[in-house]
């Protein structure tokens, strides 16, 4: 616990999650079966093995001629192997049978020659080099061996995972259902974007943006507005969406030292209600985590930036975890020197958005104006994430950093 | 141009990739109109601009009282400033108006109090600390000013650039349309998962991966099945496939000295065809680029991690460019220390499948044992290429070297 001017405690962000985590008690994920085809990006729900070796035949590597190794021995430019061509399905001493890349290799055989180490002459092929043993030959079960795990389940799924499901003859994979993902906005101050507003409300952002987080991980969700600044109303509307949900997530209502009408109306609710209400975590001190009815609520700042925060530090390994991911799946990251120093808070975890360019072959990370945590500007002008931990205050220009990814590299002109 | 073998010509990598660009004439993408809520992941189409200040009014960044920093001065927790509060529409001198997060500043007031720093004394308030003008205030158009530039054409949109349209209020964004791509598969030897195989025949993975790298670009593809080895055949499917799509990719039936199928279907069925036709690149020499009725055709080698690479080197880019994006959308990069000494060839730029991981701070590339291009494995236990370029004779152990990452790091357990 770190005391914050006086009279609020902040949590620590590991132990907040640590401690939300420790609360959920979460089965093996659903498990749904889809086509290969719509595959991509899903998480695998179950261990995929190999029914037959693949390659299921020693196969050609390459266009060119199947022959025995040993008719090669001491074969060069001046002096070559001269052999006879042979239609047959096996290749006998002397012999060489045409194949094309992906064909079994005829019996006898235990290399094949490049097309252009070869001349055919009259009816006979010289051929110009010595070749190893099983050179330009897939060996039968070379990729993987029958019974050998494929892919493990927990893996998310890239066109790789399916290429070579396909490949094992999976036309079907079981995959995590997507986390049904309830997202509901409160405050007087915000309006759905596309209504009448009043001259003293904004446009609401944050349901735009988290759900587009979620989707981004593989989970589904439904907008369930905005509800008033008014507990009955907010804690009516997590109930409902408790009922079809696997997650709520909430904006705004929650503070440090301020209204606090949705860690009240959760608690309202039942137990265990709010876990943690206030990190020590910048810009997303009024994150709060909660449990109800044996369901994760992520309460977030309605300060855009820190709402896209306290997703990133709570949201992105709650939706890993429900997903049943065999690991986390952290960030890129990359090393950059700091282009200009960053203060940030003794005791606090400080995430900084910095922008990481490429100049001249190093990697410099810019911090993105520091306005405030209302700016998503800053996100869009930003590709990563500098997180200060507790222990420091603040990082010095020219520092070597750890820049978790989120965007693209920025790549300069002259590179 | 960099001599094979005595007879084979191969093009350096970035001059086939050149001269292939040099031939195409694209226009501006089609542009087509999203919800906000399905433009995750789309290319903007349009400048997306700021109808009007981000925030529209001065509004207050936290919960607290809106005061005059005129009456803060000097003010202390020993020597409070004591004000009285107010619920007029209006702040004067030693007045207090209470405000929550996102409210607008009432008139007269110029800073925010941070409700953890006052307290409610009788009937007045007691602030504690003296502020700077403005402190806690997000001023209006301090995010994006009206007539700015918040998103630029060619971006494609993350979940921040979407809460930025929203805030702005833009409820439909237009987009490009989605490249439409025709994929072929050729050869005898291969089947369709779930079909029927002969004993010499083993399940097409190509069309998959290709399929799934499309996806993860953005563009949409239509799988027109497997032509067998025959140049008519090819040619009809190819012919058929550009009626409606925008670029037709192929695998197998290109090699180099060998089969040639499908360059020679390509130039049978009109000009320029085949620009160029073998790479000096490893492992994806056979690949070659085409254009046809003014649309590219991407033939790729029929050895899985051949197709993977060549679509790497040329199919992102070209989908990039169909997407009107505004620049190159690189791999992340990391520098690594390379594991274990990788061969390379002089002349050839090589794509070496890497598995990066990070060790006690550090990170490390480890090559992923060099099998056949045809071991679909060795993509799915990678992580990234380390590109050795064309003037390199392999790269040492212990070198640092640069990474282009494809997958998430592997995170050993010891940090």
């Amino acid at each position: 616990m770190v005391k914050l001017k006086g009279f609020q405690k902040l949590t620590l962000t590991d132990q907040a999650l640590q401690t939300w985590f420790s609360a959920l008690q979460l089965g093996k994920p659903k498990v749904v079966v889809v086509n290969l085809q719509e595959a991509l990006g899903r998480v695998l729900a179950e261990d995929l093995f190999a029914h037959e070796d693949l390659p299921r035949f020693d196969k050609s590597a390459m266009d060119g001629y199947a022959v025995k190794s040993a008719d090669l021995v001491g074969a060069s430019q001046g002096k070559p192997a001269v052999l006879q061509l042979t239609q047959a399905d096996q290749v006998d001493a002397k012999q060489a049978k045409q194949v094309w890349t992906g064909n079994p290799i005829p019996k006898g055989a235990d290399v094949v020659v490049m097309l252009e180490n070869t001349q055919k002459r009259g009816g006979v092929l010289e051929v110009w080099s010595q070749l190893a043993p099983w050179t330009n030959v897939s060996k039968s079960g070379e990729d993987v061996k029958k019974g050998d795990l494929a892919v493990k389940a927990g893996t998310r799924l890239s066109p790789y995972h399916l290429g070579l499901a396909a490949a094992l003859g999976y036309t079907q994979l079981k995959v995590a259902e997507k986390p049904k993902i309830a997202i509901i906005a409160t405050g007087n101050e915000i309006a759905e974007v596309g209504t009448e507003r009043l001259s003293n409300q904004i446009y609401d952002s944050n349901k735009t943006m988290v759900a587009a987080m979620c989707h981004e991980l593989g989970a589904q969700t439904t907008d369930l507005g905005i509800a008033k600044d008014n507990t009955d109303e907010i804690a009516e509307k997590i109930q409902s969406a408790l009922k079809t949900h696997d997650v709520v997530i909430t904006t705004g209502g929650t503070s440090v030292g301020g209204l606090d009408l949705v860690p009240d109306a959760v608690n309202k609710l039942g137990k265990p209600g709010v876990i943690v209400h206030g990190v020590a975590l910048r810009p997303a001190m009024p994150t709060a985590v909660a449990m109800l009815e044996g369901k994760p609520v992520l309460i977030l700042s309605g300060n855009p930036v820190a709402a896209v925060i306290g997703f990133e530090v709570f949201g992105r390994p709650l939706i890993s975890k429900l997903l049943g991911m065999s690991k986390e799946e952290p960030r890129q990251i990359v090393k950059a020197v700091l282009a200009r120093r960053v203060a940030s808070a003794l005791g606090r975890k400080t995430y900084v958005r910095v922008r990481v360019s490429l100049k001249n072959g190093e990697l410099f990370a810019e911090p993105v104006s520091a306005k405030g945590s209302g700016a998503i500007s800053t996100m869009t002008q930003s590709n990563g994430y500098l997180i200060v931990p507790e222990n420091r205050e603040g990082v010095s220009e020219g520092e070597t950093v750890i820049v978790q990814m989120f965007g693209g590299l920025e790549v300069a002109n002259d590179v």
